[in-house]
C-alpha cells in the first residue's frame, strides 16, 4: 500500500483536517501520480457539507488534479514516469455501456466512479480525491497535460474547463456567433476564454456591474448587467447561444428572451430549486434549453491539448492546504478570481 | 367588396352567432377562396373566450381552412380558378425580416398577420378567419392542397398537422427511433401518424388507459400510461425524442426521465403556468427541451405534399356550423376523435 497525506472532512460540520490514508499498490494498468496542484470546485464544498445529501466520511475532496507520474503498473502503455498528467471528476466507469463505448463516460449507465465521495467498481471501496499527496488511478482515466503551462492554473481545467468547453463545442459555438456567458465565476471565466478563443463575440451577463473590466480582460466584447431592464430589453433576441453557469436561482425566462430564433441556452450550473420556465418563451422563437455535464475522457484530452496550443489556463489564486477552510468561505461568497488552486507542496510543511 | 357569411363571437361571453361581413376585393396578388371546411383548433376557443387576453370582437375564428379558388387577381401566378387550396394560421408577414426571408414566417419579427384576431399589415384592419363562406388572401400565404384526400380531414393539417410535422422533421425523427407522443388529442394523433409514417417506433404517453386501442390504430407500437409509476420506471431512458402536445399542467420532469442521453423533448402545447424543470434532469443525460410553433409556408406545403403521397389526413368529426358551440364544449372536455371539421355548406342551410 502507498501512504497518502491529505486533508479530509470527518463529518458535514467539521473543517477539513489533516488525514493520512492508504492508496492501493498500482495494478497492471494503474499509474501512481504525485499530486502537484488541486483546484477547489464549488461542488467540493457542497459535498464536504453534505448539501447534496449523499456524502460519506471521511471525505478527501478534489477533482481538479494535476501531477506527475511517479510509478506505473507493468501493463501501462499510455504514460511513463515523469509524465505530466491530470485527473478530473471520475476515475473509472463500467466501460461496457453505450455511453462508455462512445467515450461519454460521465454518463455511464452503471455509474461512473467519481474521484471522491464515490466507490470503486467493487461498490464498496471509497474513493479519495485530490486534496492529497498521491493518487493511484487506472491509466484509461488519466489525461495527458501539455508541458509549458502554469500547472496551478491547469488544475481547474479538469472540471471548470471541460464543463464549459464541452457544451461550446457540442453546440458549435464558432467564429462570429454571439455567445452570452451568464455568471463570471470559476465556470464562467473559462467559458469566456474558450468562447473568445473560438472567435465568438462574447458577452458576459452578470448581476454585478463591477465585473465588467475583468470580463473584457478575459475576452468578452460586451457586458450586460442582467438587473438593468433597459439594457436587457435592448439585447432581446440577439444571442445565438447562452452558457448559463449560475447555480443560484435566477430568471431563466429573461435569459431565454435574449436568444434569437432557434437559439440555445445550456445549463452547466444546477440551481437547487426547479427552474420556472414559460413554455411560450420556448415555443415563440423555437428556442432550446439543454444541460451539459463535464465531458468524457476523449473530449477532456482534446480540451487539454487545445489549451496547450492556445496557452489557455484558469485564473487562479494559489493557496497552501492549511488555508482551505477560509478558501471555502470565500468561494461561497464569490470572492475569488476565479478559482483556488491548492499547492500540494504545502502538505509537507 | 365581397360579401362573406360566417359565425362570429361578439364578446368573450357570447356563443358564436351568424355574422355577415365584407372581404376586400382581390388585389393583384390575391386569390378568392370559397371555403369548404374549417377545423376547430383549441386556440379558437381560447381566443373566442379571451383566455389569452388579446381578443378583439367581433371575431370570426378559424385557421384550418380548405377551399377552392373562385377568382384571382391579375398578378396571381401560383393558382388558378378551381384549384384546391389551404390557409393556415397566418395570411401575411413583413416579408423582410430574417425569419420571413428564410421561410419561417411564423416567427416574423414584425409580427405575422394571424388569420383571425389579428390585423392586416396596415396595423388596423381586422382579420377574419375561416368560419365563413369566403376568404381573400395573398397568394404567397396560400397552400396547394393535393387532390384525392378527404377534404374535411385535410383542414386540420393546416394547424395540427404542421405543428407536429415540423418538430418531427426538424429534430430528424426517423426510421427506428423511439418517439414518444404525449397526449392523444388533435395534435397528438397527428404526431402519431407522422412519426409512424417516418418509420419511428411510436409510443403514446397518456394519462388515459382507454386510449390505447386508438393509439395503436393510429400507428403507435406501444402505449404508456403516465400515471402508472412502474410502467414509467421501466421506460426510463428509452426515448430518443418526445413530442409533448399537452397544454394542461403536467410533470415535465417525469417525461425528461424517459429520454435517453442526448434526447430531446419538444413542446407544442403551452401550459399557462410555468413549467417546473429540475436542472439536474437536463444536466445528467445532457437532455434538451425545446419549443416549436406551427411551421413556415414552405414547410407547410412540404407537409401537405407528403400527406398527399402517403394519404395522411386528420381523424375528424364533421359538423354543421350551427353546432359549433356544442363542439367547443366537447373539445374542452377532450371529447372528440380527434378534430372537429366544420362543413361550410351548412352556412347556406
Amino acid at each position: 500500500m502507498i501512504r497518502a497525506h491529505g486533508y479530509a472532512a470527518q463529518n458535514a460540520k467539521s473543517p477539513l483536517v489533516p488525514f493520512t490514508f492508504e492508496r492501493r499498490d498500482p495494478g497492471d494498468h494503474d499509474v501512481v501520480i504525485e499530486i502537484l496542484y488541486c483546484g477547489i470546485c464549488h461542488s467540493d464544498i457542497h459535498q464536504v457539507r453534505n448539501e447534496w445529501g449523499n456524502s460519506t466520511y471521511p471525505m478527501v475532496p478534489g477533482h481538479e488534479i494535476v501531477g506527475r507520474v511517479s510509478a506505473r503498473g507493468k501493463g501501462v502503455t499510455k504514460f511513463r514516469e515523469g509524465d505530466l498528467v491530470g485527473v478530473g471528476c471520475f476515475v473509472d466507469s463500467c466501460r461496457e455501456c453505450g455511453s462508455c463505448k462512445e467515450g461519454e463516460e460521465q454518463f455511464c449507465t452503471g455509474g461512473a466512479t467519481f474521484t471522491y465521495n464515490g466507490t470503486e467498481r467493487d461498490g464498496k471501496t471509497p474513493t479519495f480525491g485530490g486534496y492529497s499527496s498521491v493518487l493511484v488511478t487506472n491509466e484509461d482515466y488519466v489525461l495527458r497535460v501539455p508541458e509549458g503551462l502554469d500547472l496551478a492554473a491547469v488544475a481547474p481545467l479538469l472540471c471548470a474547463g471541460i464543463t464549459t468547453y464541452s457544451p461550446l463545442r457540442r453546440w458549435k459555438a464558432s467564429q462570429g456567433q454571439r455567445v452570452g456567458v451568464v455568471g463570471l465565476g470559476g465556470l464562467g471565466h473559462m467559458g469566456v476564454k474558450f468562447a473568445a478563443s473560438f472567435g465568438c463575440e462574447v458577452t458576459v451577463i452578470s448581476t454585478s456591474a463591477r465585473k465588467e473590466a475583468d470580463a473584457r480582460r478575459l475576452g468578452a466584447s460586451h457586458f450586460l448587467v442582467s438587473t438593468d431592464p433597459s439594457a436587457m430589453a435592448k439585447a432581446m433576441g440577439s444571442f445565438d447561444f447562452i452558457l448559463d453557469t449560475v447555480s443560484a436561482s435566477h430568471d431563466i425566462n429573461a435569459l431565454l428572451g435574449l436568444l434569437r430564433r432557434d437559439g440555445t441556452l445550456v445549463l452547466v450550473g444546477a440551481p437547487d430549486k426547479p427552474l420556472e420556465i414559460a413554455a411560450m418563451g420556448l415555443i415563440f422563437g423555437r428556442k432550446t434549453i439543454a444541460g451539459s455535464l463535464i465531458g468524457g475522457i476523449r473530449e477532456t484530452q482534446e480540451m487539454l491539448d487545445y489549451c496547450g496550443e492556445k496557452g489557455i489556463v484558469s485564473d487562479v489564486e494559489v493557496i497552501p492546504m492549511q488555508q482551505v477552510d477560509a478558501a471555502y468561505d470565500r468561494t461561497v461568497k464569490g470572492d475569488v478570481r476565479y478559482r483556488f488552486s491548492i499547492d500540494m507542496k504545502s502538505l509537507s510543511t
